[in-house]
């Protein structure tokens, strides 16, 4: 089993499960961003969030939802920080949901960092229409 | 109208934007990460992630899954980052949906630094166990 996540689905691998659903399962990250940091996998191996089948868009978030909610009543969290990496900076290629536990001053705030800016509205423009053709064209995938 | 988010959706500022439809709205973010950064949003005002009502988890997700799709057949990116702040690093209380580009060796390594680790599996087992709690009985929120 070469899929790390599918290893801790399947049980071969330690974990300290927080959340064990038909569809998902919600470990703890053994290096969290912050203490309480949360993975949350479908258990069905994807590689991405291309991927994920339309059956458990709803699962995932609705769980992602609740992992949030506990981190403020669990650990006292002000709130949250979800996010999904795909294919680059995304360590296991076995689709997860971050879920990690954010307080004022906590000292991640440059994780957004640094910002660009468009050359002016045309170049915008530009992006805008590059990504609404290939919105409007899925079939040219 | 002091919601940035909500005078987008209303039309009261400009945006450039790239998926419009009933529910959602995605539009350029106009101090982007990387080219392309998309901020997708209910047009309906909800503040966070818990706010999120349950009839907007699936049509968020899925529009979710085209944008990331999008950047990658409209942008060339290898893939994509997904994030959502709830409360901290917020900087408007309207929930969003950052959809953003990436490619290998485009310097966003950092973004996750720095990890911290658990002192023991007592310490983690302790805190996977407050995360079970919560979870458990989310009529103590």
């Amino acid at each position: 089993m070469s899929c790390l996540f599918c290893a801790i689905v399947a049980g071969a691998m330690p974990a300290q499960v927080v959340l064990d659903e038909p569809d998902l399962l919600g470990f703890l990250d053994a290096r969290p961003v912050f203490k309480g940091h949360v993975l949350l996998v479908p258990r069905e191996h994807v590689d991405t969030i291309l991927d994920l089948p339309a059956r458990l868009r709803e699962p995932l978030l609705e769980a992602t939802q609740r992992l949030a909610a506990a981190l403020v009543d669990g650990l006292g969290a002000q709130g949250s920080f979800v996010a999904m990496n795909n294919v680059v900076s995304q360590s296991v290629p076995h689709l997860h949901v971050h879920v990690v536990p954010r307080t004022k001053g906590d000292g991640l705030r440059g994780f957004f960092w640094p910002r660009t800016t468009y050359a002016d509205d045309v170049e915008a423009a530009e992006y805008a229409g590059r990504l609404a053709v290939a919105l409007a064209d899925p079939s040219a995938r």
